[in-house]
């Protein structure tokens, strides 16, 4: 089958690799319908230092079982599942309290293991981790379900770890498809006012589509005071920090408000955090996190199939496997916001 | 009327001051029963640079009012009062949503105005501040009640901010007098199990009595791995952390649990918290501040007054105001835990 790989920084590869056997008899074998390709691929194309095997890639995708193991429950042979971007057994202590991401028998995607920009995939953990959505759903919605994998997911945990209450204001930080997917939640959560952070038109035109009240294209220290401007010099109750660079961080602890939340879904391009005898003088919280997707699929698909939410507009391009790498390119030169992945 | 003054590191001096007058019609003037020596104190007093001046000590006291300013309500003269660390109007919003310690005419005693080391105090806010005990208690309860100004609310808030559920593992990270108060709160909250990491056998012993079911001595990477083997390998779902040092907040993410929490009230001797890629993909949050005393006490003075928590059994040395330097020291060397001082 065929697969992408990445060989370093800019250096994607599709090439033929084995196709996955079933190698323990709680995997599933799923025939990969839609795959894509994650902001946070862009870090190792940023930065991956040449090696000689390649890493497999991609962590979301959704697709049709193909193959089941014999211990594998609560799903049959050509049923549409939704894959988390994290495996997990579902029955440990974690999984039960929804933090699959730390699942006792938890697995990743890619590296030596397949990944999700390919034609199949090897599911670990098939019960705890696939969704099946249920049949019949019209096919315009495979982007939308397919963002339940991460970014949807992503957005709707930074809103859910930052406990968003009905009328509180929020700020965004990061138009991209995480961004964007966060201010969805803040106004599922019932956020009266939602700030998105962010410069890219087309994107931030996408947020106000999908609620955000407000746009500051400013950053820094700009975009600091224009938030304080909107919100009466407090700052927001809630800021919800989908870019990872310590930069956003900084100018997430600036619009806090007094007693607020940051909530943070951004993988971390840094090691410390500022958050000193100012912000505990402030009683700011920082919370946030990876996402255990597969905790939220749940109460999200129906939003998804009933069109209550539309989170698959984060999609703007399609490739087939042959222009994956120039996938990649094009996210990275922010020609594309999230590219969806027909193999 | 007499007080103490820091004039630098190590130099305090009770000296005549005036006696506070009504300033504002919102102000009352109070005569201090008791105050005490606050662990943070010990921060100016190892370190302080010597001033001329002199900076006026004490934000804990319990008093007998004396004179009221004419806008001042709900209290009388002669009413005894708890006085929070920080005044507060009670009226604006950030005072009603319970984080009065960013009021919007909020004030701190101490500096260049009244502290809670003298004979008298002028009370800014009065009405929003004070904490009218009823009438008829026994004297016993005073150190119980002065314990309400600060050290057993910042306990309460580490805890509330931590939202402790019954049956949940709490560690509590120093065993000083905030740290024995989270021990009470944790408590309260309903932990199964609270760890307390300290080296005072005094101190932890006092703990134990509060409901601390471990003791935990040894620092650093020792003391991470201590807590883990009580705990199955996990660590526990809350870290409460009441010292302020770095060390005692890479040992509060060296013990939290995957998905838990810290609550932090020491006050940070530090500017950079490490938050970064290992503890975003374990999903910790980091919460706490400065604790807004007046929040708490309408909640835990009728468990003061009913015997249910005795957290003035923090208070180890009482001494006069012309011993307040000794007391200072006392607590300096770790000879006494919490110094209660009686003008």
């Amino acid at each position: 089958m065929r697969a992408a790989l990445m060989y370093g920084a800019g250096d994607v590869r599709v090439e033929n690799v084995p196709a996955p056997t079933i190698q323990e008899p709680t995997d599933a074998i799923v025939r990969i319908v839609a795959g894509c390709i994650c902001g946070s691929d862009l870090w190792p194309y940023a930065s991956m230092p040449d090696t000689d095997e390649g890493a497999r890639m991609g962590h979301e995708f959704v697709g049709v079982i193909e193959e089941l193991g014999s211990e594998v429950t609560g799903m049959a042979i050509g049923d549409f599942v939704i894959a988390p971007f994290v495996a997990s057994d579902g029955t440990c202590d974690f999984c039960q309290e929804g933090l699959q991401t730390s699942c006792r028998h938890g697995a990743h995607w890619g590296g030596q293991d397949d990944g999700g920009q390919g034609e199949f995939a090897r599911v670990p953990q098939a019960s705890g981790t696939l969704v099946v959505v249920p049949s019949g759903f019209d096919e315009e919605l495979i982007p939308s379900l397919l963002s339940l994998s991460d970014v949807m997911s992503t957005g709707y945990h930074a809103a859910k770890k930052a406990h968003i209450e009905p009328g509180q204001t929020v700020a965004v930080i990061g138009d991209g498809a995480v961004g964007l997917s966060a201010v969805i939640s803040a106004r599922l959560m019932g956020a009266s006012r939602i700030i998105l952070m962010g410069r890219h038109r087309a994107r931030t035109d996408l947020g106000r589509e999908f609620g955000a009240t407000d746009v500051v294209a400013e950053r820094g220290q700009e975009g600091i005071t224009r938030v304080r401007d909107l919100t009466g010099g407090d700052g927001t109750h809630v800021v919800l920090e989908a870019v990872g660079l310590k930069s956003a961080i900084e100018m997430a602890i600036g619009v806090v408000r007094d007693g607020g939340v940051i909530s943070r879904v951004g993988a971390p391009q840094f090691s410390d955090v500022p958050l000193g005898s100012p912000e505990f003088m402030r009683n700011i919280t920082l919370t946030g996190g990876v996402a255990p997707a597969r905790a939220y699929i749940d109460e999200l698909l129906p939003l998804v199939l009933d069109r209550s939410i539309d989170p698959g507009k984060v999609f703007d391009r399609t490739v087939g496997m042959d222009d994956v790498p120039a996938g990649y390119q094009a996210m990275a030169d922010r020609e594309a916001l999230k590219v969806l992945v027909r193999p």
